[in-house]
């Protein structure tokens, strides 16, 4: 950020009175431009013994299969925002049933939000920002081939809660160096 | 949102190649500014059979009693940003247990994540936002004094799982007209 958004002002990074972290604020207007972690939302499909994945038809991580998740739109709820993405990127209906993972990535910023969801009928289809929409036993998941660790560690909770009967909400941190590879991560649950 | 807060040139409205939503876009470098809900988080910290709160000394609601909450800030987790703001407003120590209570806020994007906690000491003391902290047991606490729906919601949930004897993860929404009294919302939970 190098400019103020409500008056085109230049913004220094300084300390709020009041504040104890560096804010860019405007030198002509004073407005001081906080910048916040994003919610990411979407949901782990169930019908029968199978969940809903999809093949990433976008960068990053071109052709990795996924939960349909996105970004949480102003106005709407984090449940709203997980059918959403649900039917944009699978062209599937849900109704939803629990949280079933929250998990912070500070390195960027983001909080994952899934939901447990039933999917309501088989008309599912690849949306724009999919190649592939496809059902898979917990023994076809492509483990090799998920397109973020947080995927990976959210089936891993997910099969094991419905191997003891029982779904939990789970709460934990995927803890990544920046700049390292997708596959040195390191998780912490909360409450373990 | 006027300028573009990357080249100082004026913004637009306008939906962008492959999105179906308008956004801030730049007329001269193109960049689109993309706007989220923020997070709020937060505890509700134990101690014997009460729990604390901070009366607040800012503004909105200055003088009413709230659960020690506050941004998610970049770079940090919604446990380490519950920590943070226990301490900032009550320079209170505690241990988180669990996430008890999501509540999304569409009407003003933002969603509170709440957890529970145990108060490690008694050595608290109100931080600059509080004009005073103190534990209240279920008959005690202020009903009517309570800064913002989502407190009393979020503390009749907790009573109640207290009597059963069985702490829950509660995902709701708080839904309210934007310009309507503090008293005026609906609450709609997950999964009833």
């Amino acid at each position: 950020m190098k400019y103020c958004s409500q008056c085109g002002g230049p913004v220094q990074l300084a300390i709020p009175e009041g504040d104890n972290r560096e804010r860019h604020v405007c030198d002509a207007c004073g407005t001081i431009h906080y910048q916040n972690p994003n919610v990411v939302t979407g949901c782990i499909a169930e019908w029968e013994d199978k969940v809903l994945l999809c093949r990433r038809a976008i960068k990053p991580r071109y052709g990795y299969w996924t939960l349909p998740a996105g970004f949480l739109e102003n106005g709407e709820s984090a449940q709203q925002g997980a059918l959403r993405e649900t039917l944009e990127e699978a062209n599937a209906r849900v109704e939803l049933l629990s949280l079933f993972a929250t998990f912070n990535m500070p390195h960027i910023s983001q909080i994952y939000m899934l939901f447990r969801a039933r999917l309501l009928d088989l008309d599912f289809a690849p949306g724009e920002e999919s190649l592939e929409v496809k059902l898979f036993s917990e023994q076809q998941i492509p483990w090799d081939e998920l397109a973020f660790p947080v995927i990976g560690e959210t089936l891993r909770l997910y099969f094991a809660d419905r191997a003891r009967g029982h779904f939990d909400s789970h709460v934990g941190d995927i803890l990544r160096q920046p700049g390292s590879s997708l596959r040195e991560y390191r998780v912490q649950m909360l409450g373990s």
